[in-house]
């Protein structure tokens, strides 16, 4: 029945919505989504069609699927809703997601929301909100609980056990000593399996490093992954604990981390909604294009200065794309593997200088070994020896530069800031693309004319 | 003290080694770090330099160690290792862990290491094996608690005092009936927050959906993104269960399954090292330059055709890369949008026909803006009219080419298995190379000649 919800197309589900007596039924079908599912069957609707399923949900589903929704869209929905049902939507919802929700909201919904809240979760809410929202402070849920080392673990049972409101993802207990200060961890195994008497202190795992709240998400997503734990403490300058980042956050940071340098190396953004109209659309993509054309022109400019060479031997035209092409892609080979040996960091001061040099000792190897198939090509189907061997040398010249700029290129980008994996991609098929067309080029100038 | 020991140089780490007195200094140093970061450490040296790192390790933390290396330096460093040593390894790794090296083991050493294990733990490390590495059940660590739903919370907690030994990761605990089936989760928080002898019954989440254990990696992924938990149970046919899944593990797969797609797509394997001699690498590289040098030669063949028209008139040579990475540009932002919409979940049956016409009508603005741009240039810089509205209208044409590409390439590859992230770049460039060459010269060839 999921499936079938999932399937119909939009026409249809809209045919059926009309059909008065289905509604029910649809609603029910919306209704056993996840809020990320249903988050996404409304993201996959044209912009139209939104609003309809969107009246399908159920009120106390749509806080959590207004999370969910990509920026772009979630502005979109919340902009048909009235006040009270967005403060209603936004009541209920964990402080970590409300923090994210809020920062979309109108002032006065806002300020409306926060009155619901008693003085706890105020203060809660305010410790996630003066984080910015991709560091650890802003992914943190800063409901955690913390007992201290000296109690005995029937104490903390005992004081669990009174708690008011235990948080949702209660996957240990924090250690803290009396100024709050992060001291380790209790995991839920010792609570339960060690002696009711023993201290906290014996088995707290003192091992168990925190993260600091202002800890980029990239740099959250690393030491998660060298931690090798489902659960991690967040502290403030002081040490002190402030919240906890959970595993599935990390899962969500590190695919929207994904989704970010994948679309930013073609100049999108991962916020951007799929399905907008399509003159949103094209100006969206027309300022990459741009900046393209940029880059095209220069290589054009190379062309053109060796026009005369081109106009002596139509041939070099042919073989032009393939020189610059073979470049683009052997400095491809190296730049990706540069920019994801920078950020798992394992390219270090201490290794570039070898990379390096392997990297162009094998772009050397490469290029003569396709240099001579260029060459022996060239010469079988054109029966121009000398344009053969031109083009194997220009071949050879740009692999060596492609694989020098390879490893140069993101070092140099990030030096100035510039993220490699978005703009590498761009400077380095333009270097290749001059490389390539001056070397063939020029060699011919010199060697034909 | 660790930041110096992750920033020193191999050189100087070697050097230090050899000065007989530093060496228990450095064996500290390594041994603070984590698995996963001696791992990156022993990763990030030269091939020769690794067995030094490898000495300085902890005997407790190898096996964990060797967990995290990547397949090509772990079976490096394991060669250089005695039997008894990788016996000592093995044993004590978490049951997934262990389940993971022992596929790269030699058979012998396997048998040794089945002989150390308890009559259970043997069964467990059985019931993980029988998966492949990338499945649920692979991925899943097989040691959890569960109880019956008529049990009481108190008789919970005593059969988990009880317990010999409690997983480390016992973030909840599974409700089954008496035939092992699942039926729901019991939170900790619910555990101990809950009367107690009110019964599971009463609190247990039956809404929190189990995996099961054939499930691939990448539907893992997506499943963990939808429930928005830090934990599941994994089922096998019969909905028994048989395992769990931690958020942590979701973090290594995504990571992974990011590595396979940026490195697959241009011709590398996540799996490969990084610091491989110059001769291992040169080879893995040159196969993909060999495809590519396949797909530009094509492009070459379509220059060839039209030889007659360079030969006339030179300009159109300075032109063809213009036209050409205009379309390859404007085609990878729709694939790259696609991609992702398709491994998402976005794209649909339902709405592809849409996508395909919004698509084509954004490449058809941006192809007419651009083609303006582009003829306005030409007449400006080469006072060429002709050669200026014959390259405006490739452009333009190639754009188009390029968004209905963009579309359908990823639709047509998935529907003959292959993956969109992998071979979709390298087949969309080549129709925007050909379609722009063929269009721009064709134009020429009509026109001019």
């Amino acid at each position: 029945m999921v499936e079938h919800a999932r399937d119909s197309s939009p026409r249809e589900a809209l045919r059926a919505l009309l059909a008065a007596d289905t509604e029910p039924r649809l609603r029910r079908l919306v209704h056993a989504l996840s809020p990320r599912e249903a988050a996404i069957l409304i993201e996959s609707l044209p912009p139209g069609r939104r609003e309809l399923a969107w009246e399908l949900v159920d009120e106390e589903d749509e806080g959590e699927i207004l999370v969910e929704l990509n920026d772009e869209v979630r502005a979109q929905i919340m902009e048909g809703m009235e006040s009270a049902a967005l403060v209603d939507a936004a009541e209920g919802l964990p402080l970590d997601d409300l923090a994210d929700l809020v920062a979309d909201l109108p002032d006065d919904i806002t300020e409306r929301i926060i009155r619901s809240l008693d003085e706890d979760e105020r203060e809660l809410l305010q410790s996630v909100l003066v984080f910015p929202p991709d560091s650890a402070g802003g992914l943190m849920a800063p409901e955690v609980v913390s007992v201290r080392p000296d109690m005995t673990l029937e104490g903390v049972l005992a004081y669990l056990r009174s708690h008011p409101e235990l948080p949702e993802d209660l996957y240990c207990v924090y250690v803290v000593d009396r100024r709050r200060r992060y001291r380790g961890v209790l995991q839920v195994r010792d609570l339960l399996g060690g002696a009711a008497d023993a201290r906290v202190s014996r088995f707290m795992d003192t091992e168990a490093r925190p993260i600091h709240c202002d800890t980029s998400a990239s740099d959250v997503i690393r030491q998660f992954r060298n931690i090798d734990s489902s659960v991690a403490a967040v502290v403030d300058d002081e040490g002190r604990l402030v919240g906890q980042i959970t595993a599935d956050d990390v899962v969500d940071a590190l695919q929207e981390q994904t989704d970010h340098e994948i679309l930013g190396s073609v100049g999108l953004d991962e916020e951007d909604d799929m399905f907008a109209p399509v003159a949103v659309s094209t100006g969206r993509r027309t300022l990459w294009l741009g900046l393209n054309l940029v880059t095209a022109l220069v290589a054009a400019g190379v062309v053109a200065w060796f026009k005369p060479a081109v106009e002596r031997v139509a041939l070099l035209a042919v073989l032009l794309p393939v020189v610059a092409s073979m470049g683009g892609i052997a400095g491809s080979q190296t730049l990706t593997l540069m920019v994801r040996g920078l950020s798992q960091g394992r390219v270090r001061n201490s290794n570039v200088r070898w990379l390096l040099w392997k990297e162009i000792a094998v772009g050397l190897l490469n290029g003569l070994g396709w240099a001579l198939v260029v060459t022996l090509v060239t010469l079988g189907v054109f029966s121009n020896l000398e344009v053969a061997l031109i083009a194997g040398a220009a071949i050879a010249i740009n692999l060596l530069a492609a694989a020098a700029s390879g490893v140069l290129v993101p070092l140099i980008l990030r030096r100035i800031n510039i993220d490699p994996a978005l703009a590498g991609g761009v400077v380095l098929t333009t270097i290749t693309d001059v490389v390539g067309f001056a070397a063939f080029l020029g060699l011919a100038t010199m060697l034909l004319l």
